[in-house]
């Protein structure tokens, strides 16, 4: 029943990183990493590695810049065949401050990149490479993608790059799986040499169901967080992705354990799921952004002023 | 864009009377039939109709027992094209009770069925045809149908059966989106005079996949609750589905503000949605009764255990 060549990625602290400045302690981020380790999970992303120069340490938290000696701490003395990945951003990484993948416990480097900067994602990618490092390109707000330039640029990434994943980023949670279905099949047709990837938003309550489609249309590489966790809705849910995949070497225990333990109390501070301005923002295929501002607001809950303001601002 | 045959049917109050013992005032009940009437949506189901010889009036609320009289004081002064609905069960409706359809404000009488009580179920559906109502089988549970079983129920539904529509009850949130292609697509290959439902609970976050799966195989008629309540975890949310089926008919603007004035409060009080018991008794294919028992104790975040009794259960 299962395909072995799938590979789970967690990107719980990454993503759910997006909603507090990156700040989650360590005893938090061990207890994280112990689990997916039980759990069987293929990788951990534990953050961004952001220049120090275009963002302060005083303002965000370590999870923002993944400094190896943080990582060291964390899957000290944790035994583990979870692998570590770090995500970087076009224009936002400083490259002199990742070392040889020999010397860092970091085993890949996802690049996240909309379409239009796909050249320097390459450029980041193949440098990436060449230090020995595992390497994918996340192509994000997917669902905003022009299909020449999507189409010019996935025959430049199957031409030109060395990442051995592409994923597709449905940043704002607006695909179906209809467009699910029609996105991977082009993927698939385009990168011949290469696995694809889904990371999905939960924003309309389809992140497992994205997840699933691309699975079911020969994605390889699937994102998932704890308890759905991720900026705005969220992401899928690892523990329904396990749930569904079947494979033996998974044990969605650990996971069950930790949400317990650790997410429910998380919950009552950072708010994550369902939410109706974060629904809307997939209906309109927006940046959730203006949602998350409302949520800060004293109108949280006015969701037809904020409907009638999404619908005006997409009329203007 | 938008296929004019699709109706949608909210069953809120319905469904989620059976977190609550149907005991929503009538208030409440108005305020839901204003909004649906506002948003265009084609019927709204109000609750079951019990026999009062099975069933207390004091331990249950109005919505179980539906008498014309109490549905009359709803819809009073309310300008509305929405159709009312209840449903009835299988040996627990007096048919007696059931006045000919001109003397009464109800439209539609939906017959809920298990695979094997299908006889049962066509009987009452022709006699409530003859009083002149539509009508509808909803066949619950039909992740546990034994497909010859279905096979057998499904053409005799089409041969002797007077209901306009057979609905598919995902009652344990245990369908992932090929098995409700492949449903829909037995369904209707078999029942060529009728149209196909989908009515999807939520367990593991694929209501609203299934009923655009459905949607996309050509079902006609959804069911959907305000905010996605109902029993255990719920079903798909209106207000997504509106959204995704661009018909110029409806208009979700009453439906968010309903859920403004009316569902948030609510939800302090009845809790429906993603909830990790509710999760497993979905990806283990089981009612979610011993989840609701779970959620009921002081054990209720204890998911680890309430795993493994379902694990054990099942290997019983």
């Amino acid at each position: 029943m299962f395909r072995e060549k799938i590979k789970v990625l967690d990107c719980t602290i990454r993503d759910g990183g997006l909603m507090n400045n990156h700040q989650f302690d360590d005893r938090f981020v061990r207890a994280v990493y112990k689990a997916l380790s039980e759990a069987g999970v293929d990788y951990m992303e534990i953050g961004y590695k952001n220049s120090k120069k275009l963002f302060s340490p005083d303002k965000f938290g370590k999870w923002k810049f993944c400094d190896d000696n943080d990582i060291l701490k964390i899957i000290d003395g944790i035994e583990s065949n979870t692998k570590i990945s770090i995500m970087v951003d076009v224009d936002r990484v400083d490259i002199d401050d990742v070392k040889p993948a020999g010397e860092s416990p970091v085993s890949m480097i996802r690049v996240a990149s909309y379409v239009q900067d796909i050249d320097k994602a390459i450029f980041l990618v193949n440098h990436f490479a060449e230090k020995g490092y595992e390497t994918t390109v996340n192509i994000m707000a997917i669902s905003r993608a022009l299909d020449n330039e999507l189409n010019e640029a996935l025959h430049q990434l199957e031409e030109e790059c060395k990442a051995q994943v592409i994923y597709i980023v449905d940043s704002f949670g607006a695909l179906y799986q209809e467009t699910t279905e029609f996105l991977v099949k082009k993927f698939k047709s385009i990168l011949k040499t290469k696995e694809v990837g889904m990371h999905a938003h939960n924003n309309q309550q389809l992140a497992f169901c994205n997840t699933i489609e691309a699975i079911i249309h020969n994605a390889n590489f699937m994102d998932a967080t704890i308890y759905g966790i991720g900026r705005a809705a969220g992401n899928c849910p690892l523990e329904l992705l396990i749930g569904f995949l079947k494979n033996p070497k998974f044990d969605i225990r650990p996971i069950l354990d930790v949400i317990s333990n650790e997410f429910i109390p998380l919950s009552s501070q950072l708010e994550s799921g369902y939410i109706i301005p974060y629904a809307i923002s997939g209906m309109f295929n927006e940046h959730p952004k203006a949602a998350m501002a409302l949520r800060q607001s004293d109108k949280k809950e006015n969701y037809r002023e904020f409907y009638e303001s999404i619908v005006s601002a997409s009329m203007d």
